[in-house]
């Protein structure tokens, strides 16, 4: 199979190519084009190529959707609070980008499964205790909206027949390693990550702040899982809500001093932001995972093997 | 007050100038703007101007949008029936008109009330027994999902403070005079003024299928209202689920026996058509009306109401 990954230079786009070029990969893979707004690293196998392309320019849609492409695994994103800070560039990038591939797809390739990483951000407002998958979208961030206008129009161009679209709703990735980023919960990987590397983290929320998490390489399996679901299964509805799990700002710290010890957890400062705390409040805790178990989605439940994961996947490949 | 109203020349837009234009207008109206692709009626009086516009131009949302405007009514859309078949001509003409609207008000007019006629096609799918304000929008149909990205980017702008917008979704509007329509539930309507008019009717669902509506006059009114609820009051959410009320087609064809009588009733003749059935099956049947009520939205309850109000205002009037 030919499969294109956008966003493939960023954390997750590049944890789903290694999976995909993988001898386990549940998709068989021919030919992988990576594609970034920066060229993706090149990889030491002949199945991959490497394409830089800004997504908003006029030619990049026509150029990415080949008609011999079978999945589109459709990552690149302006992340929260970028999108929050750059409205136009958030509209461009998260939402004009993402139809014109849709507009392409549907003139050249209605058999594509195109594959979208929405988010939980497109919960917002007066949210129930439990998330369930007919719960309203009345998101209180830009990317939030920018990411649920793309559900629509990949719901409709899949219920059309245009192409075979499901975009699954992702919970806060944590940890992630690198740098912090401008998403609005990136400082849940850093006080785990920063302190332990021997740095300092700001925590800019409550001990009590609860979020919604997912490992990434339960995320990575996701996504990918999301091209294999048979699409009759999916019903009326392209999305699925990716299972997670809830924790607190607190219970991530006693998990890090059970790994890590008191020093390492003293590394963490609490400096409140008012922005980060508007917008986090406002993303939704829990949810009914069950729809997407049924699925076959999978979740990680124990925070301390998060992290463990992360020491031995991240921290001891370094 | 200046308002504008696009749609101007169609059945809600001409009402909703009727209503503005009257001594009793809930908002007092110094200039009157009316807009539509075919050039609205003149109107004996001064206040008002007409203006006949291609809402898909490039040039149409500059000239529209002005700075000294207060209120703007957009009603101006593609309906269902004709943007599910031409998918094109509904995304320029539901979306992109709308989000160019919403551009210029941006740039230009930032205090402007802007009132978006949405629709309850915004749901379906596996829709609860009873529709609130925290149902998910699974639309089945493309004019459902341009309904819902509208309704999105209008929430995103109204709480970035880039307009004070408002949307509005409307049950199907019973009884419609005039012409059938190419909207899905355009026979409703049919049903009951065909036969008032000594014509036949083609009825294309079981007598046993339910609509979701409400009268001419009482969505006039509470459109108009939209526009007067403070902004506050509406919490974290633009959206408004109209009052409705719940109707099969056989207490419909009960109440045109109780007013027009059996020879009446008998020229509804049964004819299923398997896609408006599809279509109005996705559609949700009953609401929780509390919100919009404790707003200060109206509804009405009884059909032979609904019916004999059609007589009064629309058939003795011609």
């Amino acid at each position: 199979m030919k499969v294109v990954i956008t966003g493939a230079a960023g954390f997750l786009g590049s944890r789903v190519a290694d999976a995909l070029l993988k001898l386990d990969s549940p998709i068989p893979v021919k030919k992988l084009i990576l594609v970034d707004a920066i060229l993706p690293p090149k990889r030491n196998d002949p199945r991959v190529n490497v394409v830089a392309v800004d997504l908003t320019s006029p030619e990049a849609a026509l150029n990415l959707v080949e008609p011999d492409c079978d999945v589109f695994f459709h990552l690149a994103a302006i992340v929260s609070g970028h999108a929050e800070a750059d409205f136009n560039l958030g509209m461009a990038v998260n939402f004009d980008a993402t139809r014109s591939l849709l507009e392409v797809a549907r003139k050249k390739v209605p058999a594509l499964k195109f594959v979208f990483t929405s988010s939980c951000g497109v919960f917002g407002g007066n949210l129930p205790k439990i998330v369930t998958d007919m719960t309203a979208c009345h998101p209180q961030t830009s990317y939030g909206v920018q990411k649920a206008m793309c559900e629509l129009l990949i719901q409709d161009y899949s219920r059309k027949g245009f192409l075979d679209g499901r975009f699954v709703r992702l919970p806060t990735i944590c940890i992630r390693p690198g740098a912090a980023n401008k998403a609005m919960t990136s400082f849940v990987s850093g006080i785990v990550r920063e302190p332990l590397n021997g740095q300092v983290a700001i925590c800019p929320v409550d001990r009590e702040q609860k979020v919604w998490i997912s490992s990434p390489s339960m995320v990575v399996k996701n996504i990918i899982h999301a091209a294999l679901v048979p699409a009759n299964s999916l019903g009326l509805w392209r999305g699925i809500n990716i299972p997670g799990f809830c924790v607190s700002v607190d219970e991530i710290l006693t998990a890090l001093r059970k790994v890590a010890g008191e020093k390492v957890v003293s590394l963490v400062r609490f400096e409140k932001d008012a922005e980060i705390r508007r917008m986090l409040e406002s993303l939704p805790l829990n949810f009914d995972n069950s729809h997407a178990l049924k699925l076959g989605f999978g979740v990680d439940t124990d925070f301390t093997d998060v992290i463990n994961s992360y020491i031995r996947d991240e921290l001891k490949q370094k």
